[in-house]
């Protein structure tokens, strides 16, 4: 089943830019040196293309964060296009500071910008204590950063941003921990193109992409599906499919890794059930909590002797 | 898949006997030369222990009535013992007739004997006409008309049996159709060893035993594999597994053969959720109703596509 | 919900006879004091039309057999006919005795009866110890046991029945634990005429009758009516509606009260989505298996918030 | 049931602003008479502020997008602070086209503003025909409009925007059409305080936010409760509960009105099952899709007939 090559460790990486994100700091924490470069990309898509064009062997992006949900980009990106495989995953609590130039009080900030993300994420915090300035998106916290310091005409003069951007740049940071929920967490993810699975380490996540059926029950199917292999959600994005409001694709997260035969049994299924389904790819859990374990039924011995039982029946054996 | 030799077809025969009952009868309607003979076997375990030990080629037994429900004789014989395997049935309408000893008058009746089941069946019309007549049992319906003739000392002076019975062994009819309720019909099944099963004609029905752990919601189990592989129910039969009270397994027939995919799915999710699985035969429908059409996702080509996907996505291919 | 007057203890009894049998024995055990008398009915429905009569006041009918499953005449004499409730159950071991005419050795038996239910549990110790005799229905194992005493010509000359019907004819037992199975318990149950139901004591069970639509699905929509309600069902009986083969009811017991909010949320959807269905009773279960407990959203509290809730909610409240 | 007060009709109107947005035009699109004025809303939350605030009796808000799916502050504007119901629904086909300032060539556009959720429908366009332009958040697509117009220093030069917003801020329109996908359709909802609901038509909708416990199949619980009473899906949200990743909360619409018997009886399941659910309102269907017929076993007398039944039992009716 795995007499493919071994997958090499990716040296060349693209993540989502520019230099100073948290995404830069998420590809650091994974330790892998970085001997071909990193490249900043400006957008998701961007990376990912990177990764499609082979110019980079891997690309590190925002996946979900626990306060405003799957990263849209990403969740798209990835169910469209040449196929990508996710193959590690790595979790960063991500917190903001205010970062002012250099020179300015922060009664004076008129203009403060940063991502969307991170803006709707301090939106109490802005709303309090920058309350006639104007909010500005950028293309990401580290361009914010990088747009006060540059100081062109109509430029914004404070960023939400992450301490790493604010230094880098020379911003004066006069406020911390803006985050209207403390203690968020964003999931980010190496996106890889296909090729050899990370091997199986017991305590793995896979996570597939799928549009059902229009009518009564389609969910519940899906659901089912999962369920009755004991294939807990930890993650489920309900998305339209672009052709008309009610018609929704889910992505979605479960324990196990596609190795288990009971994760390759649902995916049969909801490959028989659903319009569409793509596999994203089945990688190690790094948030720490411990796999349930695998009930007797549902263990790879629990299949295998099933399927050689009907393989015997239907060889003419009796019972 | 089906490389096995051809099954031959059989031409030795046991039957629930004696000769006279509906049994003989059920075994004459399917048509088959007993040019082997056909051998009357004093119960249904005498009967399948012929079938065993290679002295028939097969046994025709009743599996089911339309009023009492199952046959509990062959339902534990098919479960229990050396496997066997369905491999045709066929349905009878049954109905009685009051077989009285010649001489005697209806009204001088004082016992009446037949089979406990057909006791059963016409309880109400027994009760009504025959008030004061002590009832019964005897072996089998051809069993009591035997009796009847014979004229032992203490020998019933009636019989409610088929008509065949009683006119084989010279009683006299004095009335017809004594079932309480009319057209009752008894399904009879051919019983063989194990081997080549009968080809899929389309409109198959599959038999299966299992017991369910003792645990809330594993019937409901039971039901969900099935019914998510879109396979109706067409008998279901819930007996105590003679361990204690509460605990029972489960015998049922329901759409489909062992050669389509969906069912060999059902069988192989069944052996990894019960506690013990026995296939009991595949074999046409001789019910006259067509069978509903398989729905696309559950087709042989969903499950042979969605498995080939698997087995790509494990090879290491994309998407 | 309980005001109507209290149900008297019943002082009258019906029992299945004749005297002697199991059920006497079961009623005996009711611990009851039988004031008002206790009348053998000659078969279950004669013992339930005693009640609807109101001749007596309540009758003690066998339910369910660890080995031969339910009794059809106790279940099929509830199902129909003027409603009647079960009020008690009681659990007794039942084995048997070969009860063998004084004067005879056991190796001249010829003939040999009991209930047909009986013969069932001792078919093997019949075929292996009385290889040779006839085997007669008698309609109790006590009557079994007066017929081998009143020694009439063509009488049997042994009865399988229990040990105080031998002893009440004055048989001699020549053979003792004759059950194929041995530990058999028999579930009796005491029915009443519908009236103020038994207080729940927290380890309940209810009886409920029904028959589902013809259509896919329809069990394993009742299964999961219960499931939700995480009502474990301990016994469930499919019997043939008498229509057609392929279409049932079922009867079986659940754990709970009809007091208790999820048994009574329960019975509304089933009476929604059968074709028909019976209250047979709620009573206290006498099996010493304690009730699991009844987790916080199924509690009665959790009905009524919610209840009350909705009824807000419907009146214009927010939220 | 329908006591309180007849809901009057509201005259003073909120909705997201400012004036030119899709929004005010789904306001005008109500056909109520604004005789109390409608006020632009700098965003969502302050729209349902000056609603709870009862400063104006309705807000008009964005519910959800055939392209980009939930609107989020919508969703979590309702779902949290003091509750408020939807009491109509509108759709609105939008579509976007290209407002520069006068003057100016489409080629010498160097920054275009719009709202991020139509610059993620207009991505596409966007990338290919302004590839240098530089993309810039507003806080809403008319707001965008008034930026360009206004030529601050550093403004952008053009805006993505209704037509609506750019003919009423003097800007040239030099594309249409330029969502990616066409045909987006938006759906916005009329929100006021809680009180007497609109009646029901037989086409309506119900919304209802709620959040359920961290295990396995909990979802699956909550779809089967919606499933079991016929109540199809129009939209399922899933958000972060902003405690950790892994905890979701749920928004979805369904079929039919909290007075029709399934949906009440449906939400004291969910009430029961769900950590916290709030009623968001039930409302008519403005989507010209037929309803669908609702079953037997679902309609409001087959509801009404159970519970009597029940009621009846508990009485000590029999049957």
């Amino acid at each position: 089943m795995h007499d493919q090559p071994v997958r090499p460790t990716p040296t060349r990486f693209a993540f989502l830019g520019p230099e100073g994100t948290f995404t830069e700091a998420a590809l650091h924490s994974l330790g892998t040196p970085s001997e071909g470069g990193s490249v900043p990309a400006p957008s998701v898509p961007a990376a990912l293309a990177l990764v499609r064009a082979g110019e980079v062997d891997a690309a590190v992006v925002p996946l979900e964060n626990s306060v405003e949900g799957s990263v849209s980009p990403t969740v798209d990106g990835l169910a469209a296009g040449e196929p990508l495989l996710i193959t590690r995953e790595v979790f960063l609590e991500v917190d903001f500071v205010l970062g002012v130039r250099p020179g300015l009080a922060p009664g004076e900030v008129t203009r403060v910008a940063s991502h969307p993300h991170a803006l709707a994420q301090t939106r109490g915090w802005v709303a309090e204590h920058l309350p006639g300035a104007e909010v500005v998106a950028a293309a990401s916290t580290a361009d914010a950063a990088r747009l006060v310091a540059e100081a062109a005409p109509g430029a914004p003069d404070a960023a939400v941003c992450p301490e790493l951007a604010a230094e880098r740049y020379g911003l004066h940071v006069t406020a911390r921990r803006l985050a209207d929920t403390p203690g968020a967490v964003t999931r980010f993810v190496q996106v890889e193109r296909p090729g050899r699975l990370p091997a199986p380490t017991g305590a793995d996540r896979t996570t597939v992409t799928c549009s059902v059926p229009d009518r009564t029950g389609a969910l519940l199917d899906l659901l089912t599906v999962l369920a009755s292999r004991g294939l807990n959600l930890t993650r489920l994005d309900s998305r339209p499919t672009r052709q008309r409001l009610g018609v929704y694709s889910f992505t979605f997260d479960c324990e196990g890794h596609l190795a288990d035969a009971r994760v390759g049994d649902a995916l049969v299924a909801l490959h028989r059930l659903c319009d569409e389904v793509r596999f994203l790819g089945s990688y190690p859990r790094a948030d720490g909590r411990a796999a349930a374990p695998v009930p007797a039924p549902l263990a790879d011995g629990a299949f295998g002797a099933a399927q050689a039982w009907v393989d015997r029946l239907r060889a003419g054996a009796g019972g």
